[in-house]
């Protein structure tokens, strides 16, 4: 058995037979709320935290999967038991959970199809990309703020983790016409800075860790973990709204996301932040995080890109 | 052959095996473009009008289909011709087209699959569900203003047709604890009237055919079809912004949508709009429509609607 | 002796004669400021911080009463010392203050009347209506976000307690279409939560009071009161924007108003907040207002509420 | 017979017994729509056009007043004969009606009296007073942009003609601080022209008259007369948002308002407009309207302001 | 005579004694206002309408020059007949005036210099520098929308020439990371298309010309020139609110300005403009625009740059 | 020697000497970024701390001056010890720093001038004018608070000290028709209270220092600096927005500002402010600044402007 299991609306499949009608509506609607955990050394990292989001996520919507956390959590564990086992020694799974509102009884009509009303619930891995990140680990990342806005909560709120993202989408077009390997970081309406399409986004100014409110951004599960290590460190951490101006004259600036945790940014719209190379805030907290999780971080994502790479090289 | 074909990356596949990969970018962001055309008389109306939009969005979001619209065009016909032979011989078909972004190749890694990275492609048909329709075309629609704003321009353009449509699913949700038959009217960020999750919203005054301007709602192609006839009839059309007063104060007010052409709104907010039924200005275009058209768009409607409804009580 | 008394521009006067002109700038523009002070055993409880927020109206609106807090407070005790005779034992008496800015003479002339061109000022009280919260306060409130916003405090600031309160009309409106029994919780331009028409509104969540700012929300008395008893109870208090999002996925949610001190709040726009019933921190407060004030404010409600739904069913 | 009539809640009263319980709506939260209605020799002018907008108002408010508009012309025309007596051979009569949402329950209580919780229905008169108007009618108006904004409809909507005024109060202050004679024209929150708290505003530019749009402006009865006179003249009317740098560069200014129809501004913020004097798009206007009704409306301003001050003076 | 002259504050000086005091409030705080004209043939250009929408600057900015229009337009025949002599036979002049508001009393104290209080005047000219736009004229520009907003006009109104500018300058740094050659187009704070740092911005879509409207755009006199072709041509033109969708997906594009008249845009955001070269409407409006005034402006625009190009390659 | 020198891109001249070109980009399009710094006792105050934001600005705008912050402190104090021989025992220095973005090649092109692309960089000083400070650092200063608005940081930051001040022109300007004496105190978008044009400003409230945040507002190096000494006294320092409510309201109010230190606010819009004279909370501060500069700021002033007065008087 070779092929990793996807959970999907009650059932185990084997992953080349997951997928969506084209009638479900995360498909005509976008109308989907969403998770990602990760393992450390093939245990998954704060899982509580991502399912408990979840569930915020879901009663904004009102969408009633009639499971558990506990539920969801179990089936979690079991995926990941049977397709870690896929990995090599040294690979680390990503876990995704996804709920979307069901399918739409008009358009399944005609072929006879039963259209299911209730949300379609699906939870499924996959390798986390280490050689997407090694290079930017280690020299930093470069953002750029688009024309495009991001999208206030009265429309819909950031802080529940969806799938509507067609303003990422284009932000992100948007950002690559200045370099390709640039991502977007959202102004909102406002012009204050938010996030990237996958990242909490934060600086460090004078010794501080500044990040925008929750106001237009996602409380992400990593921001909340970088926060106890800023906490143990002694590294006040504070909210307010940050304008462009002050991530120029950062001293430091760094995102934050499940799949590799911390990533120093060191370029805004072509300008150098800091010294233009990952700081000592950026350092204090990856080492300590590293510590905390008993794995390497950066040095996980280095090797494992190498692994890739010479294994994609034919070494 | 009991079973409509999907036109599916560029094959024609049975609907029962038309599925998207759980890692399509339709699924994972919402990053899909869409139109949907309908036939009167199992004949397409406006496709060209609809493929041109299709190919704005596409422009808009710089996703490049390698198809030519001729190409779109042929499929499109190919199918309703094919599909078309499963309906009675009162039905219609709707048709609809979509593009997402391709595959995620991140989350297909795992299972060795090969992700598409080119755009994906669908077109798919279903029946006009004309049992939705009978009672409102008659009695006339309930329209409520929630609290959840229209996505603004800056974020993304309502002039594209598009999938990341969590607003519309929320303020659809909102609209339905005033009545479980009421529909959304979507405010923008100002205040001002915009359109419906499905629809292009009017409202008739003082002889005249009102409706939001551009800058917040999609030009619709029904929308474009009742301007032609208003001007044959000779009823003046404008464009401005509107706001919830002058719906309050509306002789009359309509949605427009390709599968039911027009609707009238007879209540907004729990208030009766004008007399509270269908209008003449209502009833004069609905009128040359299906002069135009060559089928009584009402009458089909609320025959449809019948035969449906003894179909399934078994008579 | 058995009407109470009204003080009415330097009069005290039965109520029943206590009438304003038609040409009052209180009934043509709106132009008023207020307060209202609520009795605790027949004491008024912080009449100090009502005058004092009444002061700072006055300043902002420039009106001159030519009379010291002082003198309000003195008219304010003679009141309340005459009508709370005509109370049974266990009634309270609320007491409003209003400040308009005089008459018009345009509209006075014709009639021969001479026009008071100074502030009308006038004291009033009336029986606490216990009825009307009895059912909430212990099943808790269920509020409504309407489509209509807040006035923003460039246009007038909700600091002052004023009388031009046309929005708070509508939203109530709107909130009861989705049920009779609901109010209004108004959004800010902005989409934050801002108050009802009578209270300020507060969430409780991972054991802290969350507050909206005062950018957009009365600087209430209770609130002011409660938040001292916050502080003596160790419960953390914050302002900060909050958005729907967050009332949702609340653990608690109260009003806040001098009337009835804390109403819980256990529904928001259909859904159930927390566990759908007061929670601890409600609790919490309710017991150390209660004991601040010498008496049992819920049961007070309750069972003043039962008396006089006794009195009227003749028992 | 020497006293005005009142039309109030079904009855007339002598205007000395015309007043609202103090816990009206109307007084308690400025919950009022209103009209005014001019005579010219003693007839009123467009009576039907104010009805027709205070029943748009009342739909809007959602008020039953339970009576037709006929019942109010009625009612109306019954006042007018009945005062007018009372004026002498040049007076004129405004006319005034209010509807609030009905008195207060719990307020009026205690006294034991019974509140009235259907509508407030008042119609009332004054003599026209001339004498505020004579010197800006000849030597034109002064109007003061102040920093206080025009309240947005997403509050509550300009078209409806109400009486939560607090900001036009709060505008004016502010605007006579620049000058104890100016009136304020208030901007709205994009920093748009919008109108003063009595009247429409217009410039003529380059042979046009140019007016803001119903978006953040009430459709003023008399405005709509100008633009019948403008058309019968030739002289192009368009509706656009108007910022300062074209009031202060415009060819003319004016205001429009039942009283006194229309009055030309000179000066805004202190700066001289066009040539600083009534110009010629002004007095084609005024003379039309004079030759509409009858009545020089500029001489019978004139002269009726005389006629005043040298019976005050007691010539 | 070698050397050019320059209008300052009442004196004709040599073009290299031109300069302002270190203090003047030109240099202290960008206030000021401007014009650029241009010739065809040596002879300017619609001077009247330059000097007539400097007027207007000057009167919303409240400067006192002191000097009439007949004034300015004398000393402006002056400069360029004498400064014309030392242009090549196909060279044309650019004839800029600005006005300051004078100089810093408290700057230019110490020096024992006697500042100039009232506005500092000058008028100077320029060769065109044809070799700048002759690329962009056949090829076609590069616009991008930058992350920058422009200025609203409720803190300054762009209906006004000025030159405090700092946005336009970041615009166009943020718009050169895109491309070096590229311009930026910036978007207003509701996302809509305003103009350039240089010029006005038109699209062409299905044969009419579409304009931003003056809310938020200068009122370009070459704009103005260009409408009265457009109108000879009987070609349309509008003014509405333009998004970037409607740009991606117009069929022409175009920016006009005073010394280059008309130059096509053939790309925005990286992404080409119709056929993305210069299309029928732009070739329509240059070539009348040639007739109007007796230059072929295309070919004077090529071949002067290829004449400078050659002098400076020593040809 | 009796001139004052003054530093213009790499050499010192004689101020009467130092200007700039009419087409510095500083004179065309107002791109420039400056300092103020002034002595005690003929000693630089915090120079570091402005040096280092005229850093934050340059980055900002992406301007590199090829100097380092060291270079320009040795060039400031080469200047003021030059130039403080200049001045009287008890007379002060303003120092100026700015920095444009060079010449423009096009305009200087002409005169055959070699325009310089690199950016100017002029330093240069003045005898602070004590005499226009002296009567408000007495009774007070009177802010107004203008119908034009703060530019927000999406258009370009105020973090940045720059010279794009058109706004802060226009805005003096309809301050001062309420008073000749007052100045601005802008509001932002939002109608929230942000600075002066010359000052930041702050309130105090029941004992509390309250200032509006960073987002809309400099971060004035006195105003650190005075943060600094309320900390030293125990008095709170808050940032929060900030509405003229809460101005009217305020128990003190002062701006901060290099030249003068403090300065008491004692009217805002026409309306005292507290008991309309200098408080404790400003009494306490400059005490405590003046204990730290080893000057009487206020005595200073008003003694130099005394001597001033003398002078210019002949005395």
């Amino acid at each position: 058995m070779t092929e990793p299991l996807v959970y999907l609306n009650g059932k185990m499949v084997p992953a080349s037979q997951a997928h969506l009608a084209i009638y479900d509506m995360g498909v005509v609607m976008g109308a989907t709320v969403t998770e990602m955990t990760r393992t450390f050394r093939k245990h998954l990292y704060r899982l509580d935290d991502h399912l408990s989001r979840l569930s915020r996520s879901l009663r904004y919507t009102r969408m009633d999967i009639r499971m558990s956390l506990a539920d969801l959590a179990k089936i979690s564990l079991e995926l990941v038991t049977h397709n870690a086992r896929l990995l090599d020694d040294a690979g680390e799974l990503g876990l995704i959970h996804f709920v979307t509102a069901g399918e739409v009884p008009t358009y399944a009509g005609m072929a006879g199809l039963q259209p299911r009303t209730t949300p379609t619930v699906c939870v499924h891995t996959f390798p986390l990309p280490f050689e997407l990140w090694a290079r930017k680990v280690q020299a930093g990342a470069h953002l750029v703020t688009p024309s495009i806005r991001h999208v206030p909560p009265q429309c819909y709120d950031p802080k529940m983790k969806y799938r509507s993202r067609m303003h990422y989408y284009l932000a992100d077009k948007e950002a690559q016409l200045v370099d390709p390997d640039a991502a977007a970081l959202l102004l909102d309406l406002d012009g204050n800075v938010t996030e990237t399409s996958g990242a909490n986004f934060l600086i460090a100014e004078r010794g501080s860790i500044v990040s925008p409110t929750l106001a237009n951004t996602l409380p992400g599960v990593s921001r909340a973990a970088m926060i106890e290590l800023a906490t143990q460190l002694g590294i006040p951490f504070v909210e307010r709204d940050i304008q462009v101006f002050s991530v120029m004259n950062a001293d430091e600036a760094f995102t934050c996301s499940t799949p590799y945790c911390l990533m120093p940014v060191t370029r805004i719209n072509g300008a150098w932040i800091g010294e233009g190379k990952p700081g000592p805030v950026f350092r204090r907290l990856i080492e300590a995080w590293s510590q905390e999780v008993g794995v390497d971080i950066e040095k996980q994502i280095i090797e494992g890109a190498k692994r890739r790479s010479e294994a994609s090289t034919g070494r």
